[in-house]
């Protein structure tokens, strides 16, 4: 899982567009190779789906919205599927409720595998014959919709087997970290008029469309993540305890909840401890804090005197760094802590929290189409985070990237960046 | 109810805060004079509260932030009553549950109007004293805070009243309006960059501050609210079936609650009636559509191939606009008919769904003190509605009046005006 | 509130019918004329009832069941009390749904009692006519109906009060009392074929007929009710928290509801507290326990290595005794110490739970017409208790009486007596 | 599954033991060997369990049990099992919440098997050791135990393949039936004094116990079971639409479920179908109505002017009759048209509801140590079913055997047998 990849974009060259095609379909199958078909069949919360649903509906997209449209020869691998795995596009008829998913004992694992070559080969002939630009182009959403997917295989199955009373580890243990984090400090930025949204020729989803400018006023931003020390401390002074720091709905969830901690952690006497994707070990403080819902993350920044950044204050700073961090690639599956204090960890390790609830750019269009569904009609009580994190592939995220959670969830890779108002 | 008042105003004149204030209190009162002690304690879901709670909670507020901070001799008239009508504010303490205020048949309605009548007479007292400027702004704020109850007065009887199986009415029934609505044309503005948030001398909420510019591109809104017959031709049109026009949480919403119509809408065979303050009557369909979710506005929106306003859009063409209307004070409590296609109805009449998620503006600092957690607490899932509608009192409202609800809120006097981009 | 009466009778004598009927209605509305209309309002849960509801809907009862089906000429006071007060009779039409009753602020209190001067007049005038026996019997049911009524009017009232934050008393404070429990002794019992159910002329409900013969095998039960001071021996050896002394429900419910005592008890510091109908006093711990459910009953029992009785072993030792005790009428409304050791207080004080599931006897057969719904339909998932208690008229209690309960219901006056197999 | 056992018993001979323990576990993985791991994960409610969890939880019995009490150099497969597999026995220690055994992909099925062949070979060198007779007898329950397992094995899987989209087959498909069930006619008895519970020396629970004299009045049963042609009669006589025919509870159920008609039930057109162990297919009318409610049966027999058999009136009816019919063994997992007239079909084919809630013997004693447990903490809204159905093993039923389900339950194969009063 060492591969580096570059942004999977659309064009003319179609042995390009085969060979991104093989790259991410094969990435999928190989995260959860190691695994037994059980692991892959495991719905822990209606929020979370089995990987073996993740590695068939990626599929499905395909043959729904490629092979079913382009491909008048094209013979449905089993037509149940069409319903069987869609998720939520009405346009394309009735669906299974979500948390059911794990109830699917068949098509088996084998079957699946076996959709997914079948697929695979039809597309590969696709691919290869005289296409239109929309087709090329709904191939690449297709392939970033499984790069998406990929990310959610990752989180569910660590939801999964620490739900479960054996807690199974997901990947080998690394070595330990033993550097520190880098001392916290502030970069500030002017505002004005900026622009922010895809530019380029690049792949975007709709939602980062069309680019358009913000005013901003003077604001800084931290120059890493807030770590598991910092965190800590909030807590130790209270932080989960003092109705003054929340929001009212986020503190009707700490108490309906009973949060005392971020998800996964949990306490060993005196020790904090998490579980992670190579199982519970003790927190390390230099890390950064992770698995925050937007409540927790809000509140820690009231606490600290300071508070999220909007999505267009990140874009403006973020636009300028390389894309470069611990993303899925790595195989690691967990936030590192920050390398040094000039590199400031926009890119990969947890998905950071902006103030901005999530909403359509003015101009937004949805896409055309049935993948019109994709993303318009989820604007509402959500917030967005940008940046990607561990479970990202790498050739995924971009400046622009728009991810969006309600206030709380908090299974995701997420953290908290601080923001402030410069004078 | 015929009176008219302008806006309530701090300011160095004892006098004139006197009689604001005695003003004010006593239209809590007249609102409810004509009913039984029984009806004012119907508390008919846990969003709406009793009328008798309104008008204990509303003198609390003074009892508490005023008689208690300012006036070392203020002996209160029940100390339980601090914990009994405090609403939400963690900062003073303990509060019962908010869905069991209807539970409250003690203290009796004689000993609530008691209780007014003795925090009255100390409030006029303090308000004659060498006062604090600290303390006027809380008076006034406690005054537009019993002017947002007032409103809710209105709103929780009226919901109340349709709730129980003789659904009586709350005020007699006045002459139909026979006028048809003007046709609906659009007004076009440039955008640009443009100032929103309070201005001037006089009071406003925190949340309308600070007042900062925004970047906006050229829009256009309508000359008038939705009515009745377009929102039905929506209907007809399958409107409430059909999940392309719908946000996904609405889309659940309509189907878990079953909606098929505005709230208070029910149908008498082939005839649309609406549950009003006067009773229930055939439904009038030049008035302006009401009690709608936000789900509802944005999905009649969609279908109209227009989108709702910005809240920024809004108050920068409202600004200019007297502030004129349908209120409280006409004490007809149910929308009219537009006047005219040049009136364009920006207040009174219904609140206005705005496509504006409620947060913060820049720089955005709650209030000093106890009633901090007045406004900023609730940034966070819900929506901004501007224009104050006919259960608002007039002088409680201007440009820069912030309301908000949640997007499934219906049971305020709420409606649509539609918004679109100009090129 | 001091009268006596015997047991209500039907028969040939119109002028005995008609003072049993005055004295039966006229005790609803002393129960509740020192209390304002707004206390008559609270419905606290969806178990309980107004006040203001029992006494129309006891009204109700005579309307519909016995002026529209004997008294063609009978005008009702108001046509649609018929669906707003009916329960839930199915075969009288649609009803409102019962958690809602404490939202009915019209009718008023004052029309409510209206309503019942209105149907008592016209009753006084068919029960002095030329009646069929079948009408006399439905209006000695109506009155048996009406006095379980009451009994809930105080249950309902007490729990209403205890709900709200002030915490009313119903009634004056007594003198403490100051003798002690006698000690615990057990009469044994032969068993063998015995009779229970219905007996004599005199009015019963469908649910004690057919009188009819039940083997027993030999018992024993306690002399008196299980006292506080030994239900707080078993909650201080922990039976609030040993799940084997717990029905698997019972266990659940413990956990879910976390309950630590029984029902209006709390702790304050060291003492334990206990709300009554005189307010909240400290527990005396001679007088019998009360306001336990099933669960807590039977798993006290299993502590106390005893079980509780059958009906059939309560009723064939308890049929014996005169009904005696502490009932309604004393107005005193909370359970009294044991007199003596030979006064065995089967009759008043608390409804005792047997381990008797609420089953039809063999041959029961539901009253015919619209009253057959009165209490077949209830015959699963409750207990039957028996005796009568504090809050019950004394007219209204006799040894074949069933009254019945879901094993997790607590607001009523229920208690304990220990049974055992004898050897 | 063809073989035929008689029921186990324990005694001093080891050789017989060890041969009913081999022929017992082995029946368990012979149900599951043609599924696939996956489909023995599937938890599709709480109510029932994956069949991989009844393969551990059956074999954690032996080894909770038995291994580590009466083995002591006894090692444990995996010491993580004792908590993992804990069904509800609180004496043991923690165990997972119910509803989340879905989820435990690990063990995967390999380990589990492997678990159960270590504990196989233990269990058989304790067998062939000196054991005491309480050990003998555990061993005894254990295999009974593992046969309820058996059961449950069977309808769970029903259910999560019922579930699921792609509703798999359990069972290749058997031909039709196509004789006709015989006229139904009723067999009078005389009641009076009569014995019920377990009698003889072989194995019983401890709620069959003790045996005892039961008063029954004279009563009469039907021949045969309710058919569907009969059931469907009920249906389109508006049976699930009137609820004078219903229990209170019954008739919420109806209402809040939305139920129609039996459960695995569905209208294709005109043609009512049902989901089987052999997939889905047209309802046969002549074969016993199957997968009903208390609830449905009560109301049915209500509707059919009957009533419910009492369990005595059953046990005594049942007790005369040889222990034949359609069970486990046949491997259909259906139940059959009645053979014939003179064939009560007593046993197999479907569980009988009795109309007598669960309760204890006079005298009942839980059986002693851990797996008191077992019965006695379930006495407690259920009601008794009797017989047998056609997924229950055949040595594993008699006479006296006491199933018990809640009264909304419907996923068991449970039917119906009309009693009535004899005169």
């Amino acid at each position: 899982m060492s591969e580096r990849m570059s942004a999977i974009q659309t064009g003319p060259d179609s042995k390009a567009l085969a060979k991104q095609f093989s790259s991410v379909r094969s990435f999928s199958e190989r995260l959860v190779a190691h695994l037994a078909p059980e692991d892959l069949m495991v719905q822990s919360m209606p929020d979370a789906s089995p990987a073996k649903w993740h590695l068939a509906h990626t599929t499905w997209f395909f043959e729904t919205f490629l092979l079913a449209e382009f491909q008048p020869s094209y013979k449905a691998y089993d037509p149940a599927f069409r319903a069987v795995f869609n998720s939520y596009y009405k346009g394309v008829g009735k669906h299974p409720v979500r948390g059911m998913r794990g109830t699917f004992s068949r098509p088996t694992l084998d079957r699946v595998l076996a959709y997914r070559v079948h697929v695979n080969a039809a597309m590969e002939r696709l691919i290869d014959s005289d296409l239109p630009e929309s087709a090329r182009t709904l191939i690449v959403l297709g392939l970033n919709h499984e790069q998406q997917h990929q990310e959610l295989i990752v989180t569910d199955i660590k939801h999964a087997f620490w739900t479960q009373p054996l807690q199974p580890a997901f990947v080998e243990s690394s070595d330990e970290e033993s550097r520190s984090a880098p001392p916290l400090t502030w970069s500030a930025f002017d505002g004005g008029e900026v622009e922010i949204g895809h530019t380029g020729s690049g792949f975007s989803f709709d939602n980062e469309e069309p680019r358009h400018r913000v005013l901003l006023q003077p604001y800084k931003l931290a120059n890493r993540l807030v770590t598991n020390r910092e965190y800590l401390a909030f807590m130790q002074d209270g932080g989960y305890h003092r109705p003054e720091l929340w929001l009212s709905d986020g503190w009707d969830t700490v108490n309906a909840q009973g949060w005392e901690a971020p998800f996964y952690w949990d306490r060993d006497g005196q020790q904090w401890r998490v579980f992670t994707a190579a199982g519970t070990k003790p927190v390390n403080l230099d890390e950064p804090v992770c698995h925050v819902s937007f409540y927790e993350a809000d509140a820690y920044a009231h606490w600290a005197n300071a508070r999220l950044p909007l999505e267009a204050e990140w874009e403006h700073a973020a636009a300028s760094q390389p894309i470069r961090g611990n993303f899925a690639e790595s195989g690691r599956f967990h936030p590192t802590v920050a390398p040094s204090a000039d590199a400031p960890q926009f890119y990969g390790d947890v998905w950071e929290w902006t103030a901005s609830p999530y909403v359509g750019y003015p101009g937004f269009q949805p896409a055309a189409g049935l993948v019109g569904e994709y993303n318009g009609k989820f604007m509402c009580n959500q917030f967005v985070l940008r940046g990607g994190s561990c479970a990202t592939p790498q050739s995924h995220i971009r400046a622009s990237y728009r991810n969006f959670f309600p206030p709380q969830a908090r299974w995701q890779f997420m953290g908290i960046r601080l923001a402030a108002n410069a004078r």
